[in-house]
């Protein structure tokens, strides 16, 4: 079977998205369903039905959708006939899912209108987080929840632990656990879940994954843009809570978590949560030796001079926000014991890059001449979604010089790669009701027990972020970090 | 560097071949040498001395070696200007090598003449092998070896364990064992090779190479021909002497050496033949549960009728020499104990192959779904020299099936093959003298101890070798060699 076989449609859906007008339902939401649409996954008779305050019929929010699509999907996958058969799945409803007097009973009528009862609803939550308990409230005491309902939450889900918990038990009130869809658009990565196929189905890298044979691993999301606008939300938040949290800890899970009994989605997510849970704690005692934060000042991107960081703000504020994170994290079992977790984010670096670099000890010296550093494992999550295992071979010719090869290059062929975008597995999966890659709550809590302390750390030290330059790796501090064990991040390592 | 960087030229030489005139000399010597100098790395003021009885000058011998080019050297690596300036390097004596009273003295007035004392003389000795005492004593006693002088053995060295150590004693007395270069052709194969690259570059094979992770190995040479005019010689001889007691135990020892030390020729053969000496003894009281042989009869090649063995040979013979043998070979030692190495050989099987097969055991059932058979490493040396190495990865979008990639693809590819011609490199490497790829003295003679109780037991069995169709993969009885232990040929796991 090769990517390009049809896949199967899921069942009949209805889609009902809160924020149905926001940027992420017009960049994302919509171009994912409408892929799907037009690879024959979605039923005809499937609907979208988008709310938001704005008072539009659904004419004009099609005309939106319309425009979103062509902005967002590539065009050799636009085609007209499909477009228009897509935008008559499209509903929509104007009404503020955070309140109780909008037009419930107009959403009522249309999702039980034309559909069994026990029809897939799922309720998106494309909203302001703060807003997640009211909608899950509404919609079920206006009637909407049903045995085969399910809510996805997007990040992020709280700003620390107490109030994620708090997000967790106001939606639980209403949705019981194994209806939340908490998403993570990383486990939709195809590199991400190679990850889990790769160590589970290889013997070869079975054995291989521990500190026996692994010296250190990075895990770095680097993204060369700075604010984008989003200075109020980014200000209050920061890279630790915004990538660090979700994204980098969900995939350092899938690299560090045990053989999980099966792949069903809880032994699957019981072996993560056991990785968050095993993480060395961090706090004001040990910060400054296991963490670096960074605000970016004055420099360049993609060759042009860039403000810095607090110019960008509304009113040029003295934030102390870090726009840039690198931690050592350890896991405390035999299995890691000694293996650093470098986990790196930030903004305006000078390159766009999520990878994963396992870097595995060098073997024994001397056969093959000159001391070879160990093999590297890196899994590229973005752009360009590939893993990369190099294996060394005999240089062609009767001597022993080795040539690296690269073991998994097919893995990067377009014929490789289902979905162009993470939201549109998850997406489906969600219909189906599938949660093994979305996050289950004492994961999300987990992960927040740990991060926490370390902005508790923060904000009783006074020192603040230390500078670096825009468009380059971050301050000086972080590469101390990995100097100390003789370690190097992967872009001094290629240099 | 890729294989395609320019190669070093070795030092000027003059090579000397007895049984110039001879199929050897003329199919893989001279063209072997042609590509090399095309390739620039034979000097021009470097000499091939061919040697026979025919009495011909070096002209007419010069014409036949051009004929030989032209037959065995591709259409695009002849070109007319340089096969001329080759022949200015090829000279001939006649001269029975065999002989004390030939023209020596026209021999070593060539090779004396434009030459320093020190320069390298290889001794070809492609002739029959009973010559080979004679011709090295006439090359000594004629005064014609030098401190850097090589000679070259080709298969067979004896014909049991007895008569092997007199050829090596007979060569040995006027060779010191350093200078002896015992040529199996399979040990140039870039595939073969690259086995000890592969194992002992690669931390991750290194740790699967043992009876933890491998179930069992075989390594197969089969022949589509019969007999091809060979039949006195071959008759006298049979598949294990001709097949198994060289080629495929040198093939065996580089898949289940040990680290060696050191890539130094003594420290890989030290290995090597730790390996001979761990096989456990076959003999005439386990022979018949370790080894079937088998003769072929009637049957098809290439969708014509062939005759059998006996109706080839001269005057249709009884004979009960094996066309085919399969056996398992066991190792004693830590790293094997229960692993069989089952070895084959015939001729007039289904396809011509020569190739290993590493069979590993399979993984933890269960977290993919159905049983998967553990994976094989497939080391094919012949035809088209590739290593195929199967990693599971995960079927593209968001379900765990699994799809196989091959994570050496790349070590078929044509720039990956430096030599068409494994005599290439091993020729070159006896000018160099750089023995690691040639038999080491105790080595064929530990090869020979194990294989002269097999022949004993044979000898004592009237029941002679099993029949086999031409055309098939042999007797039954090599099936139900693996059948006890429940494990298949290759050809029947794809089939």
């Amino acid at each position: 079977m090769t990517a390009s076989t049809p896949l199967e449609p899921v069942e009949s859906f209805d889609y009902v998205i809160f924020g149905a007008t926001g940027d992420l339902t017009m960049r994302k939401l919509l171009p994912a369903l409408y892929r799907r649409f037009a690879e024959g996954q979605i039923t005809a008779d499937s609907r979208i039905v988008g709310t938001a305050r704005s008072p539009l019929d659904d004419e004009t929010y099609r005309e939106r959708a319309r425009k979103a699509l062509g902005e967002h999907v590539r065009a050799d996958e636009l085609i007209d006939a499909t477009v228009n058969r897509f935008l008559r799945l499209v509903h929509y409803v104007s009404l503020n899912g955070a309140e109780s007097t909008g037009n419930w009973d107009g959403l009522k009528t249309l999702l039980e209108s034309n559909a069994s009862a026990d029809r897939v609803r799922v309720f998106y939550l494309a909203t302001a987080p703060d807003l997640y308990g009211e909608i899950a409230r509404n919609v079920s005491e206006q009637g909407l929840r049903s045995d085969t309902s399910r809510i996805v939450l997007e990040k992020p889900i709280g700003t620390d632990l107490d109030t994620a918990r708090k997000v967790n038990e106001n939606v639980g009130r209403y949705f019981p656990e194994n209806s939340i869809f908490r998403i993570d658009h990383y486990l939709g990565k195809e590199a991400v879940q190679n990850i889990i196929a790769l160590r589970f189905a290889n013997p070869m890298l079975e054995r291989m994954w521990d500190r026996e044979s692994i010296d250190y691993v990075q895990i770095t999301a680097a993204e060369t843009v700075g604010l984008e606008g989003r200075g109020g939300y980014y200000d209050g938040s920061g890279a630790l809570r915004d990538m660090i949290q979700n994204h980098l800890l969900q995939v350092l899970t899938v690299v560090a978590m045990e053989r999980p009994e099966s792949l069903d989605a809880d032994a699957l997510r019981d072996e993560k949560v056991r990785v968050l849970t095993s993480l060395k704690p961090l706090d004001r005692n040990n910060l400054r030796a296991n963490v670096a934060r960074g605000q970016y000042v004055q420099g360049t991107a993609g060759g042009k001079a860039v403000p810095a960081y607090r110019e960008e703000l509304p009113g040029e504020t003295e934030s102390n926000t870090e726009t840039f994170v690198a931690l050592k994290a350890e896991i405390d079992n035999d299995r890691w014991q000694g293996v650093p977790f470098y986990l790196r984010s930030g903004k305006r670096m000078p390159e766009k890059v999520t990878e994963v670099v396992v870097q595995f000890r060098a073997g024994e010296p001397g056969l093959f001449g000159e001391a070879r550093p160990g093999s590297r494992l890196v899994i590229r999550v973005q752009p360009n979604e590939s893993v990369t295992l190099p294996l060394f071979v005999k240089h062609p010719g009767n001597s022993f010089g080795l040539d690296e090869v690269d073991a998994l290059s097919k893995l990067g062929q377009p014929e490789r790669i289902r979905y162009r975008d993470s939201y549109e597995g998850l997406m489906l999966d969600a219909v189906k009701g599938s949660p093994a890659l979305f996050v289950r709550k004492d994961e999300t809590e987990a992960a927040w027990k740990w991060v926490t302390p370390i902005l508790e750390g923060w904000s009783q030290d006074e020192t603040g972020p230390d500078s670096y330059e825009a468009g380059t790796w971050g301050p000086e501090s972080a590469r101390e970090l990995l100097q100390q064990a003789g370690h190097v991040w992967v872009e001094d390592i290629a240099a």
